[in-house]
């Protein structure tokens, strides 16, 4: 079956931002494109470039081999699929699913998928709107690997960098939401710290040529991090949790001297007292990912 | 009195590895370095490499014009510098405070320096120990123009960046506690998704290289959110502040589901639900930065 999908063909469902750009995407490599959104009125600029939009989900998926599918979670993702003439008209076809959500429910969407004859592969686009179709785009898939790399032409077409982590389709979401851990925690840690700079009289662009100094030492860093933990250093002889946890208790009193919500980094100074109580005073803040789940 | 002080000689109170580090490169410099450390036992290194270890900290800020602290927080600077003989012998001469600690803590500690005739400037340290002596050192600094004119030669000598942030003497520690937000967050938050990955079966080896995708975008980022913040623009239209909400509920899930602590993106999550309870949802996420202290 694999051999005779066409690969000049290609459905979106969903015409958010994302999906939208998606679609640019293909539509600019010469691909017959047709798309879809639950709410109508978002597809008029894609169909200006050629784009063929579809009257309902089933018609759409019956058009090409391969659908994409873009939306704001895996509710909105079974609303569209999980439907007898969807599900009819996807039979035998493959649906690449990029939209974010747990990997409970990617695995659910594939034993879903399985039991309708629908090839799947579950995936995540890891880099913001403006990267697709340029090489700073991030795309991470996970499933049959044999099916990922069918469809890895088209999908290629979106540009920048797809990997497959593997054949279980719960991994990409695994990484997806590890992943936008560490950004969306980091985004809240910066969204408090311009809050109390702010108090404190210094300007979100006074702060920022050294917000960006800590940021620059994020990526090296979590390498040495991840190597650490794997192997269990961490890297407690410049920088031991005790010293961590009175840092975070000066950032909690600065916060609340100005009335400042510090609930998140009195969450993370909680996980650094745990840690001492545990006897890991010496050990490196990185130590509380061991514990987290005890 | 200024134009009085030795500039080749400085004091160092305070021998943890980031004191010992600052000595060893004032040594390596050529200057008459004097070492004092309220734990006996840790100059030996230093002297050997021509340090003087001074037998009480008024015989160590004695002996030098400029005496740099650099200890675990201002209750060990108090110890250390509020008694008689210690403050009687530093009358007239500058004392350079690089321990960290809260912006009202160096208020506090300028105001009785001026109490007590001591000249006083107040910075922090925001790169690590390593590097110390290195062009990659960043020192923020604090408290009179003149006075930080008068010893940046000597400072200079630690290696690095200096940056005068103001003579108002709580703005380094005002920056630091914000700068030290920003990366203790992302460090639970990197520590927390490591956690995650683990119980998913994803090491942190193989999380890595991705991490590092994600904290590359960091810098970038902080600069022209901070541009956003301060011009009223949230960039709510890639990614609104209900589609952040959604990605954090998702990363709760996936946590708990797994046994794990998921307590400091819950209070993250909390902050989105609050802004979109307040009529924000269509902002980006940055926007909590306004209203965290209200």
């Amino acid at each position: 079956m694999s051999s005779h999908t066409d690969q000049s063909a290609v459905t979106v469902l969903g015409l958010g931002p994302m999906g939208r750009s998606l679609a640019g995407a293909f539509l600019d490599a010469g691909l017959r494109t047709t798309i879809w959104n639950r709410t109508p009125g978002r597809d008029q600029e894609l169909v200006s470039r050629g784009a063929v939009s579809a009257r309902s989900a089933e018609e759409a998926v019956a058009a090409s081999g391969l659908t994409v599918v873009c939306v704001v979670n895996y509710d909105a993702v079974d609303a569209i699929l999980r439907r007898e003439a969807v599900a009819d008209a996807l039979k035998g076809h493959t649906v690449v699913n990029l939209t974010a959500d747990t990997p409970d429910r990617a695995r659910d969407t594939a034993a879903w998928a399985a039991e309708h004859g629908v090839r799947y592969l579950d995936g995540a686009i890891m880099t913001p709107i403006t990267t697709i179709g340029t090489p700073a785009a991030v795309f991470i898939h996970s499933g049959p690997e044999e099916l990922y790399r069918e469809h890895r032409p088209v999908l290629d077409v979106l540009g920048g960098n797809h990997t497959h982590l593997g054949e279980e389709i719960g991994r990409a979401a695994a990484y997806d939401i590890a992943l936008l851990d560490i950004f969306w925690t980091a985004m809240a840690g910066y969204a408090h710290a311009l809050a109390v700079a702010k108090a404190e009289g210094v300007t979100a662009r006074e702060l920022a040529p050294l917000a960006k100094g800590i940021g620059s030492m994020m990526p090296t860093l979590f390498e040495q991090l991840a190597e650490g933990v794997d192997s269990g250093n961490y890297f407690g002889e410049a920088n031991p949790m005790t010293s961590t946890a009175s840092t975070m208790t000066h950032i909690v009193h600065t916060s609340e001297a100005h009335g400042i919500d510090a609930s998140v980094m009195r969450a993370a100074e909680g996980w650094a007292r745990r840690a001492i109580g545990r006897g890991y005073g010496a050990d490196g803040f990185i130590r509380v990912a061991e514990f987290l789940g005890r």
